[in-house]
C-alpha cells in the first residue's frame, strides 16, 4: 500500500503522478474489500467508481469546490481520499465512520445523502446561493443511472437546463442501479453508450487532438466540433434538449480521460452533464460478475465471495407468500421500485414476468400505478421500504386512500434497520401512515403471520399496509388462526398490567413476561390502525396501569393513538408509551441503538418494574 | 343553446355532424363563462379544451373506454358531455357538483384527480389491468403541459416507454401550467410547436393525404412517412427518446383535424403522445388576454370581466413581507412550485427577478433546492400551499429536518379551502409536519403576525413551517410584541377553562368568549411545534379541564401532541381536542364545512358550555 499510505488527507492526491494514481486506485480496491469484507457495508458500487473519484480530488479543489453524492453509499473512495481511510475498521459501526456522506464527520462532505436522486436539486440550491453571492468555485454532483432517471431528478435537470446554472454534472453509468435498471432514459442511455460508430469516430477526433497538439485550444471550440459530429451519429440527445451540454460517453476507468474532460468541463458556461461509463464491481471478480450481489453486503470472506444464506427472514416469507398466492390468483400484480432483491421479489419477478413491474426509482409512480391497477380490478402489491415510501406520501393520500382503492403496501425494513443509518431508519411509517383517512395497517408480530397477514389484505376493498422489519424473528410464537378487520390478540393474559405491543415488540415483550414470571396481559396489536376498540375498553376498564410498545418514533405512532382513544374513553389509569423519541436515530447494530433508546428487553423489564412499583405505591396509599 | 339542448347523456355528442359541433362547442363556452362567473371555478382552463374533449368524447366510447383528467379543473367539458350540465348551478357548492372527477358523481369519471401529474402513472396502470386481464378498451390521459414536465409524470413516460404499455396521452400544451411554464421541457415543446418550418410540411402531407383519398391507409405506415420528415424537421424528440409514438404538434381548436389523429391513434400500437396546442381561456376576451387571472375565480361580472381585488389576504401579507424583507437582506430567496401568483410572490418576482425561483411544478425538487441553497447559506423560503407541500415530504424529512437547515416553509391554504374540496384542504400538515424530528412549526393568529413570524423564522438555524389559511380574518386582534422559541401567547386570563388553539382558531374562541362573556384562559399556540412545555406544565396545574382548538385533522396536530406531553405530566384533568375527525372533507363554503364538523362559533360554544357543566357537576360530587 505504497501510495495509500501517502494519502492522509485532502489534496495528497495532488501529489501523485500518473503511474501513482494507476497505482492508488489498484490500491484502494484492495482496501476497500478487505475493509468491507470484514465490516459490511457496500462494495460494488466503490469499486466501480475508484478511478472517477481520484479524478475530481485531482482535478477539484474540495476545500472549496463542492461535491454532493447522490444516494452516498458510493462516498468510500471519497472519504479515503479525504482524510478518513484510517476510520474503516470503525465503518457503519455504532459511533463509527458513516457509509454515508455525513457533515459531522468531515468539512468535506457537504450534503447528507442516503435516498436517491437529491444530488441534483442540492447542487442547483448550492451553485444558485454561489452566483447570488457572486462566489467563485465548482459545484459537482455525482450520480448513477438509476438514480437520475428518477422523477426527482429530471424536476432539477428541467429546472437547471432553463436557468442554466453553472455546474458539473458526473454521470456514473453502470446500466444498473441496485438491480438491473429500467425504464426508457435507460434504455436511451444504453443506446448511446453502446454507439460503436460515434465511439470510432470520437476517438479519431482525440487521436487527431492528441497528435497535432491542440491540447490548448479552447474546449468550447472543441466542444462546437465534437458536437458537429455526435449531432449525426449519437441516436438522439436527451440531455442537450433539456438545456444542458452533453459530453460523452467517456470511459470511467481511464484517469487521464476523465481529467482531461474535466478540466475542459470547468470552463464551460452553464451545465454540463459528463456521461462516464463505469463496471459495477471493477477489479473484484465476484462482484465483477454478480454486482448487485455485491452492492450492500455483510462481512464475508474475500477470497470465496458471498456465500448463499438461506436464513428466513420477513422479506423471504413475503417473497414466497406473494410467490404462493399468485400462482392460484392471476390478479395479483407486484410493484418495486428498483429493488427487486431487496423486497423478496425475485423468485415472483421469474415465475410471474408479465405480473411483475420493476419501475425504477419512481415511488410517486409506482404508488399511483397501483392505484390505477386497482381501478382496473387488479391486485397491486408495492412491496417499498418504509423510508423509501416516504416519497409517495402525497400519492398514498391523494390516489390511493381519498379513493379509497384496495393497494397492498408491503413495507419491509419497517422499524430500525441498523448499520445504514438516520437514512434508512424505518420509523416514521406508523405515523405518516396512521394519519391518513381510509388507510388500515397491519404487523405480523412473527415471519409465519406474513402470508396470512398478505392474504387477508389483497381481500379488502381498501388500501392497506403491512409493515415488517428487517431480518427474522428472536423466537418462534404461535402465528394468528384468523384475522379480522381491527380485532387484536391477547397473548397471555395476567392481572397487574397491560402491554400492547406491535410487530416484533410483542416478541420482546412475551420473552421479557416468560423470563420473569410475570403476571401481565400482553396483546398483540396486529392492527395499528383501526385500532380495537373494544379490547381497548375492556382493558380501559380492568388495568390501572397500560404500557405500549412499538418500534416507531412515538408522536403519531401506535401508543399515541391508543392515548388518543383512551383520552375519548376518559381513562383515569396511567399510559406509558415506549418507542423512538422525536429525533433521527445513528448507525449502529439494531441491538445497540434499541439499547440507546431504551427498547432493549432489559429496559422493558424495568419499565414493567417501574409501573408495578407505581401500582403497588398507589394501592398502599388509597 | 339548440346543440347544447341534444347533449343530455354519454355519447350523445356521437349523433351532431361537424357544423353541429362547432356550434355546440361555442354554445359550451357561453354556458361556462355564464356558470362560472355566477359559482366561481376554474375557467380559462375549460374554455381552452372545449373542441379537445368534444372530439375525445365523439371519437371514444367513455362508457367502456377510460380517460383520466390530469389535476381534473379541466373536466368541466367532459363533465357536461357525460350528463351534469344540469348540475352545474351547484357546481363546487356544497352537496353540489365537484369541481374535479369525482367517482361517486359519474361512473364515466374513472379516476379522482386535483394534484398534478397523476394521470400518466394511473392510466398506465389502468392500461396494463387491461392487458393482463386481456380487456379490450382505450386508456387516455389528458394532461397539460406544465404537469408533464412534473418529476411523477416523467417517471410514468420512463416506465410507460420502456415497456410499451399501449396508452394515449393527450398534451394540452397551452404554453403555461397555472401562471406562464417554466423548465427545460417547457421550453423544448414551445421550439416544438414554433417550428414553423414543420407545420407547412406537415400541412402539405395533410393536404396530400386529403386529396388522393389515402385516408385508409394504415396509420402505422402514415406516422412512417411522416417520421422521416418530422426527424429532419422537428428539433429533437424528447417523448420518442422515452419510447413513445409523437404525434404533433396538432391545432387543439380544430376538431376535424382532432378527430383524425385520434381514430388513426387508437391504432398505434404501444404508447402515443399527441401533441395538441390550444389557447387558454379561448373564446372569453378578458380571459385570452390574461388567462392565469381566470385559471380559478370566485364569481364576477362576465360582461366586465374580473375587478381588480386589493382585500388583504394571510397571502398578500406574506407577499408583502418577503418583499419587504428581501429589500433589506440580500441572502433572502423566494422559491414557487408554478404558483407564484397563487402564493403570493408577484410583486417579489418582478423587484427580485434573480432571487426568485419558479421550479414548475416540481416539489420535491423546491424543497431540496432550497436545502442546497441553505448549504450555501442563503436564506431560502418555499412559498407552497399545505397539501402540494405533502409530494415535498421525503424530501422534508430527509434533506431539511436530518440536515437541520434553515429553510422557511411558508404554508398557505393550511385549514380548510371550500370549494376545491377534498384534495385542496389544507388539514393535513400539521399532523405530518410534528412528526418529523427538528421541524418547528408556527402559526399567525392575525394577518399582522406573519411579517413578524417570517423574520424571526429566517434567522434561526433550523427548519421552520409557518402556516396560515386562505383569506384574510374574521376580526382584528392584538398582534404579538415578540417572538420567542416555544412559547406561547396569553389571550385572555379566567379561572373555568383553559383553551389552547392555533392560528385562526384563535379568534373563532377569542369571539365566543367575547360574546359570551366567559370566565376562560386562552392560549395561542404560536408553536404547534415544539410545544410550550412550561405554559403546559402551569395550566396541568392549574384547570382540571383544557380544551383545544385547530384546523387539522386530530390525528397527530396540535391537540394530540398537547395530550402526549400532558400525560407525561402525570395530568389528570380531562382534554377534549377539536379538529377534523380522520377523514376526507369535501366541498362547501368554508363556513358550511366548519358547521359540519362541529368547528363553527356555536358549536365551539357548545363544547365549552358542555365541560363546564360536567365541571360543575364533578365539584358537586366531590
Amino acid at each position: 500500500m505504497k501510495q495509500l499510505e501517502r494519502i492522509n488527507q485532502i489534496n495528497d492526491i495532488k501529489k501523485l503522478n500518473y503511474e501513482e494514481k494507476i497505482e492508488l486506485a489498484k490500491e484502494i480496491r484492495e482496501f476497500l474489500i478487505d475493509k468491507v469484507s470484514k465490516n459490511g457495508g457496500h462494495l460494488a458500487s466503490n469499486l466501480g467508481v475508484v478511478e472517477l473519484t481520484i479524478s475530481l480530488c485531482n482535478v477539484f479543489d474540495f476545500t472549496k469546490d463542492k461535491i454532493i453524492f447522490d444516494v452516498g453509499h458510493q462516498s468510500y473512495v471519497y472519504k479515503i481520499l479525504t482524510g478518513r481511510k484510517d476510520q474503516f475498521d470503525q465503518l457503519r459501526k455504532y459511533k463509527g465512520l458513516r457509509g454515508f456522506p455525513y457533515k459531522k464527520e468531515s468539512p468535506y462532505d457537504y450534503f447528507e445523502t442516503g435516498h436517491s436522486s437529491t444530488s441534483i436539486s442540492a447542487a442547483v440550491g448550492m451553485a444558485r446561493a454561489r452566483d447570488i453571492q457572486k462566489e467563485d468555485y465548482h459545484v459537482v454532483a455525482f450520480i448513477g443511472d438509476g438514480s437520475i432517471s428518477s422523477g426527482m431528478s429530471l424536476e432539477a435537470i428541467n429546472d437547471l437546463g432553463f436557468r442554466k446554472t453553472k455546474l458539473i454534472i458526473i454521470l456514473n453509468d453502470n446500466g444498473m442501479s441496485i438491480s438491473s435498471n429500467v425504464g426508457g432514459i435507460s434504455s436511451y442511455l444504453s443506446r448511446l453508450s453502446l454507439n460503436e460508430r460515434y465511439i470510432k469516430i470520437k476517438n479519431k477526433i482525440k487521436y487527431s487532438l492528441d497528435d497535432t497538439k491542440l491540447g490548448n485550444i479552447s474546449f468550447k471550440f472543441l466542444s462546437r466540433i465534437k458536437d458537429g459530429i455526435r449531432k449525426i451519429l449519437v441516436p438522439s440527445k436527451y440531455f442537450e434538449d433539456m438545456g444542458l451540454t452533453y459530453i460523452g460517453p467517456i470511459d470511467g476507468h481511464n484517469i487521464s480521460e476523465i481529467e482531461k474532460v474535466l478540466k475542459r468541463a470547468k470552463k464551460v458556461e452553464g451545465p454540463v452533464l459528463i456521461h462516464t461509463v463505469t463496471k459495477k464491481g471493477k477489479g473484484y471478480h465476484f462482484a465483477e460478475k454478480i454486482p448487485e450481489k455485491y452492492h450492500g453486503v455483510s462481512t464475508f470472506d474475500k477470497e470465496i465471495g458471498i456465500q448463499e444464506n438461506d436464513k428466513e427472514t420477513y422479506t423471504s416469507m413475503f417473497g414466497k407468500a406473494i410467490t404462493k398466492l399468485a400462482a392460484k390468483d392471476e390478479k395479483i400484480v407486484a410493484i418495486t421500485a428498483a429493488m427487486q432483491d431487496g423486497v423478496g421479489l425475485t423468485e415472483f419477478a421469474k415465475k410471474f414476468p408479465n405480473r411483475y413491474f420493476d419501475v425504477g426509482i419512481s415511488e410517486e409512480h409506482a404508488v399511483t400505478l397501483a392505484a390505477g391497477m386497482a381501478v382496473g380490478k387488479l391486485k397491486p402489491v408495492f412491496a417499498v421500504y418504509s423510508t423509501f415510501l416516504q416519497r409517495g406520501f402525497d400519492q398514498l393520500v391523494h390516489d390511493i386512500c381519498m379513493q379509497n382503492s384496495n393497494v397492498v403496501f408491503a413495507i419491509d425494513r419497517a422499524g430500525l434497520v441498523g448499520p445504514d443509518g438516520e437514512t434508512h431508519q424505518g420509523i416514521f411509517d406508523l405515523s405518516y401512515l396512521s394519519m391518513i383517512p381510509n388507510m388500515t395497517i397491519l404487523a405480523p408480530k412473527c415471519m409465519e403471520e406474513v402470508e396470512k397477514l398478505l392474504k387477508w389484505s389483497m381481500d379488502q376493498n381498501f388500501p392497506v399496509a403491512i409493515r415488517y422489519p428487517r431480518g427474522g424473528d428472536y423466537l418462534k410464537m404461535k402465528p394468528l388462526t384468523k384475522v379480522s378487520l381491527g380485532k387484536w390478540e391477547v397473548i397471555t393474559k395476567g392481572k397487574d398490567l397491560a402491554i400492547i405491543a406491535t410487530g416484533k415488540m410483542v416478541q420482546k415483550a412475551y420473552q421479557v413476561i416468560e423470563q420473569e414470571h410475570l403476571d401481565i396481559t400482553l396483546i398483540n396489536a396486529t392492527f395499528i390502525k383501526p385500532l380495537d376498540q373494544k379490547m381497548l375498553k375492556e382493558i380501559a376498564s380492568k388495568y390501572s396501569y397500560i404500557l405500549t410498545i412499538e418500534d416507531n418514533i412515538i408522536s403519531g405512532g401506535l401508543g399515541h393513538q391508543i392515548l388518543l382513544s383512551l383520552n375519548a374513553l376518559d381513562y383515569q389509569g396511567k399510559v406509558k408509551i415506549l418507542g423512538f423519541p422525536n429525533k433521527f436515530i445513528e448507525q449502529g447494530t439494531i441491538d445497540e441503538l434499541y439499547q440507546q433508546e431504551h427498547l432493549d428487553n432489559a429496559s422493558i423489564q424495568k419499565e414493567i418494574r417501574d409501573l408495578l412499583k407505581k401500582k403497588q405505591k398507589k394501592s398502599h396509599s388509597h
